[in-house]
């Protein structure tokens, strides 16, 4: 008699609850009271009603789905659109939506590499590079975090095609990678630069055209971007920038891109709004650096630990998983939502609140959120 | 002087240009007069008011995007609604709603195995499907298509956790999978059966509830469907559904759940008034298949060679990978749009159309189909 398929889940189930890691959903009413620092919503623009009438427009008018893969009937004119002023507002020549950032990144690792290529990972990308570096044929070499230096010498050892991969800005404690060093790497052994600008488009560069047009690399040979439309832009997507023979080949042969439905028109609406309103208000990427700049100084001064933000992620030290745990409850207890970083998820083990730093928070919700922080903060 | 990093894209483009297959993007306007037949919008609901208001609504009352991963802001009490009526409907204890349908196949089987699992995947089985077996840390073996005792050998082979994995409905030709005799396999080995039940689901079983509720297997031990929003439903996402201590675990340990943004709030909104939709007309989904019978009735009296269609796909046989780019375009040009499948996408190397037969067509519309696809079709 066989056990049944799924009993290794339980045995599993048991473990996680014994080491106090279960995670559970906790769906949020529409009217939540919370003060949200933990999303990344990043300029407000999520609930901003030429965002909300965005997507609502572009639902009437073309429908609730794409209907098909983009190379199908998956493709509207508004598709188009969106791509073509993303490309213009980024400083590159082309751009190429996904359904999301995650499949953009897969897209982008797999069909820019093959089988002789190797990818160079930076040891803080998001996980979602670490799936498209699995999931292409290359090899790959996790290199140090934020080392031009351990990026050359890898590309030094290989002989064929090679691309660098790294997050412009790192999750984990909202530091900015070094893209000037990565890029003179890359220049120097003619390897390609695929900067993943989820943290930086709306929050870094002129009027928050991303950590590529900071750096001056936007549209510059062998570079390209990739993107999300969830967090600045307050919908869903995602979209790889590059030049016009990149999308094309992209279009020829990512499969996430070829066999995956198209974005919603809803969601491309919102994009396309939310990409607007940056055109329109370019203060938004500065507002969001300066929040995070305040609250970096007001809770380093109280004594709390916390890298010194390069964009809108404030990344505060706990000094225990339990402890972090605890912090982020009694904060939420005290109105305001913050996001908790635990191992497995820390590479050097030390647990973190994780703050977003919105454009559109008001002084008092600035003088609210450090309140609470310091007043529930763990001592010693 | 290194080359410039993307020089080998060019060799690449020329290489497909001289082959002739070359894909590109034809951004549809929003009052195309083409009939469609080459879409998944299986039971015309994407253009329902009902869908797009539902749409309109949600992105109005919770916002563009969902603002962060399912497990931190990401997940709004809609999200939950539209899991508990996935859930109840198809006849599954719980379900796990995902950006998309593909990184819902991610999902399911690379938190479903592990580095000792073995993974049976059928030969004819979607993209996604390929792609999380390889993702996946389980060794897979494909099998021949529809073949039960080709599972139930190499599951005999294997000592072991194992999981096997199929689409309900195939899209080359359209043809079911045999579940009854993959699901007897599976009992046998005490393996898991997850099915892609994206082509399945609005067409298939009591009322659209789909493959696995037809064939009695909604909510059997050991078994598990994955579905897309983005088709029968009119919107765009994904979801798995199976035992609640799948879902959980999926939530605990799904890399594409975890560290992806929540499905946009008018992606839910869409599919949760489609849903809807399909429970209060529970024929739409034997109109579907109807229609398919037709299109196939009438085409292959005609001498044209098309598989019986088990679901609402229709794939009809070209002489020639040439043959079958030239019919599609003469149909589009009698105002058609039907799908072509080439090689490398048909494993036998038959060119095909692709047609889908929606609930929605009238009798002028089936007319005007039938007549134009034979009307175009290659002589000999
Ligand atoms: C750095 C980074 N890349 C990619 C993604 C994936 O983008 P999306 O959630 O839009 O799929 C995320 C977050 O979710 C991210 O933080
Ligand atoms: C069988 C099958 N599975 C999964 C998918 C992926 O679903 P989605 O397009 O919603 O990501 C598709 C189609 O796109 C499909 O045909």
């Amino acid at each position: 008699m066989p056990r049944s398929p799924f009993d290794w889940i339980d045995e599993q189930a048991v473990r996680r609850e014994r080491a106090g890691l279960v995670r559970t959903l906790r769906p949020r009413p529409v009217d939540s009271a919370l003060l949200d620092l933990a999303g990344n919503d990043y300029l407000g623009l999520t609930r901003r009603p030429e965002v909300t009438e965005g997507a609502a427009g572009a639902a009437r008018r073309w429908g609730g789905g794409a209907t098909g893969s983009r190379l199908v009937t998956g493709t509207t004119e508004l598709h188009g659109q969106l791509e073509r002023e993303l490309a213009d507002f980024c400083g590159f020549e082309a751009a190429l939506v996904f359904s999301s950032g995650y499949t953009a990144n897969l897209a982008a690792l797999t069909a820019l590499s093959d089988r002789d290529s190797l990818i160079v990972s930076d040891a803080g990308n998001h996980a979602s590079i670490v799936d498209g570096c699995r999931l292409s044929r290359a090899g790959t070499t996790v290199v140090p975090h934020a080392e031009p230096e351990a990026v050359r010498k890898t590309l030094d050892a290989h002989d064929g095609r090679a691309l660098v991969v790294t997050d412009s800005v790192f999750s984990v404690d909202g530091d900015a990678a070094p893209l000037a060093g990565f890029a003179e790497a890359c220049r120097e052994h003619g390897a390609a630069l695929v900067v993943d600008d989820a943290h930086g488009l709306g929050v870094l560069g002129d009027g928050g055209r991303g950590a590529l047009h900071a750096a001056g690399l936007a549209g510059a040979d062998g570079v390209v971007a990739t993107l999300t439309l969830s967090k600045s832009l307050g919908s869903q997507g995602g979209a790889v920038l590059g030049p016009a023979k990149v999308v094309e080949h992209l279009v020829n042969t990512a499969r996430t891109f070829i066999f995956d439905t198209g974005l919603a028109p809803a969601a491309v609406g919102a994009a396309l709004a939310g990409l607007r309103l940056l055109r329109q208000e370019p203060e938004l990427a500065g507002r969001a650096r300066a929040v995070a700049a305040e609250l970096h100084r007001r809770l380093t001064a109280e004594g709390l630990r916390a890298v010194r933000p390069d964009a809108a992620v404030v990344s505060v030290q706990a000094p225990s998983p339990e402890a972090a745990v605890r912090w982020a409850a009694d904060c939420r207890e005290g109105g305001l939502a913050v996001g908790c970083f635990r191992p497995p998820s820390v590479p050097d083990g030390v647990s973190r609140l994780r703050l977003t730093a919105r454009a559109d928070l008001t002084r008092d919700q600035i003088d609210a959120a450090v309140e609470t922080i310091l007043r529930t903060a763990p001592t010693g």
